[in-house]
């Protein structure tokens, strides 16, 4: 198993060191090559993602990425220029968000156990892709354009997989998120397919939801959910708003998949690199840790992955809440618990 | 002062009778002219917003309208065709979201008076101008785009009125929401926007917070925010958060101004028509109140306004929050404690 690493900038190295700590402790037998990419080094050399590294990249079984960007970095260019490209470069068109409420989190909104859903955001479409302008640009008739592209390849896939998913868990419910009643067109492609896939999967139930009203119930009734399906940008937004009811964004783990297996898949915290408190070593590194976990069961080693989890799990319900995180005693642990 | 009423469907007459009730303690002299629109009338007669009943409505200092929909109007119908309808004919471009945390409500995120934000969400472009379509409907080739369209006259208006507003809070902070850094066209235009003007307002300090971050904050740290601006898409989400957080939806006014005055502006609660409760008058009433006090103030009478929002506010506090609401006897204290 070769494994590619993109440790990134700020605190992304710190919690991709923690994160390997944890792989290494449960699956010794995979290889790692480091990959240098993020603010540093456009930085220093303009460089985003070279052809020659992607190249590279395709050659491994799977990635992980810790975070990139710096405040020096104007918003926009390691998104398109790296972040996105590899999600579109490499057809990672499900991106995979779970949300648990582990025991020994606190959250005022639910209790331990409540709260277990798999976000399903479509990767690869939507308005995602780019396409758009701006026209008469700093003149009073300036016009600018965001163009949200769906296909029914694009959305059959992911809804596909959200229903696979959906009817191997307990609950086999699947709820679609969207804004049918104002985005009538994309909504539409999104309803018929779910609709359609519906005939393939008797065993799952269907529910749908506009996208502000579940943004609403994820935080007054989280509990309803199990697996969902939504667009890239809906995506984008609820998944925030699930890690925030289920102990933040230092929990929130995700994968971005090529369901397919042409290309690796790849994994990496939600968070960003944070460079507020980065070099402190106190950078909570259990969304990368849960990243690995969803890694070992992309690469077909659920019995790994579950190990990792059991760990996060059991360490989480013994931590001190107020004890300031130590960023290797928490991947120390980790890999004592998971090894 | 003429008032054109569209009660609606569901709940909406029940909420709209207590609305006029309070109207009618501070504001004797406010003549009203009911008009039959929504799923009721759509069924009856296929009729969703004719024009005759659409220059009558212009004939009309401002509209107060309770819900529209019932689960027999396919999804997009009355939005499309009614509500959008409205907000688009009528120039309806800043739509008013206060989200404040009253006394005696309980939160499990916030103390009261820690939340008191102010959302202004453009209300007549962004992805909610319905251009976009489908192409090869049913095939696997189907390929479906929505068109979110930005002018710099629209945003520019949407964001003076916001710095307006902003600069005459004790706060003096406003916040841009929007996805810079994936929507870089629209998000441009945007930033730029509100660069701009904030030289002509220097005394408001400006944030500028990713809509996915923005809504996750909104739960984690909701006091930090004061006036915020955004686009129509953004705004409908995060706005459904800002409710979540300070109350629910059974508190959330609204109001969809033409801020130049040409056409009547219009009030609602952001709620919907709850047919699951219509008819047993146990509808809370206070979302529509609240947006009876945005419609007293948008008419010039702000003193009538603070005395709505004070009879709401020491309402909430001496209410018994187990208590069943009973929709009259709400209408009846709050109209007694405003008049
Ligand atoms: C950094 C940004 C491009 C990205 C996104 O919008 O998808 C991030 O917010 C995420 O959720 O992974
Ligand atoms: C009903 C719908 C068209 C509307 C919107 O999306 O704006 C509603 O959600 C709102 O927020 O007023």
């Amino acid at each position: 198993m070769r494994l590619a690493v993109v440790p990134g900038d700020g605190i992304g190295p710190e919690v991709v060191a923690e994160g390997l700590k944890v792989l290494g402790a449960v699956a010794p037998d995979i290889e790692s090559t480091f990959y240098d990419l993020g603010a540093a080094r456009w930085h220093r050399s303009g460089e985003l993602l070279p052809d020659s590294v992607l190249e590279e990249l395709r050659q491994h079984d799977a990635i992980l990425l810790g975070a990139v960007g710096d405040p020096g970095v104007p918003s926009g260019i390691l998104e398109r220029g790296l972040l996105l490209k590899l999600r579109f470069e490499l057809d990672h068109h499900v991106n995979l968000r779970p949300a648990r409420l582990f025991d020994g989190v606190r959250s005022p909104l639910a209790e331990p156990g409540e709260i277990d859903m798999l976000c399903v955001r479509e990767g690869t479409e939507g308005p995602y892709v780019g396409n758009g302008g701006v026209l008469r640009r700093d003149t009073p008739h300036e016009v600018a354009t965001e163009v949200s592209l769906n296909t029914a390849f694009g959305v059959e896939r992911v809804v596909r997989y959200a229903f696979e998913r959906a009817v191997a868990r307990p609950r086999k419910h699947l709820t679609l998120i969207h804004k049918t009643n104002v985005l009538t067109h994309a909504g539409s492609l999104w309803s018929r397919t779910v609709e359609e896939l519906s005939a393939e999967f008797p065993e799952v139930s269907v529910a749908y939801q506009h996208v502000d009203a579940a943004a609403m119930f994820f935080i007054t009734d989280p509990g309803r959910y199990d697996v969902i399906v939504t667009d890239n940008l809906f995506g984008d937004i609820v998944t925030d708003v699930a890690a925030a009811v289920t102990g933040g964004i230092g929990l929130a783990a995700s994968g971005n998949l090529d369901v397919s297996g042409t290309n690796p898949s790849m994994f990496e915290p939600v968070h960003g690199s944070a460079p507020d408190i980065a070099g402190q070593g106190i950078a909570d590194p259990t969304a990368t840790v849960l990243s690995v976990g969803l890694l070992l069961e992309h690469l077909g080693r659920p019995e790994l992955a579950k190990k990792v989890n059991a760990a996060v799990s059991f360490d989480l319900s013994t931590r001190d809440p107020k004890a300031t995180i130590r960023t290797t005693e928490v991947g120390d642990r980790l890999a004592a618990l998971a090894g």
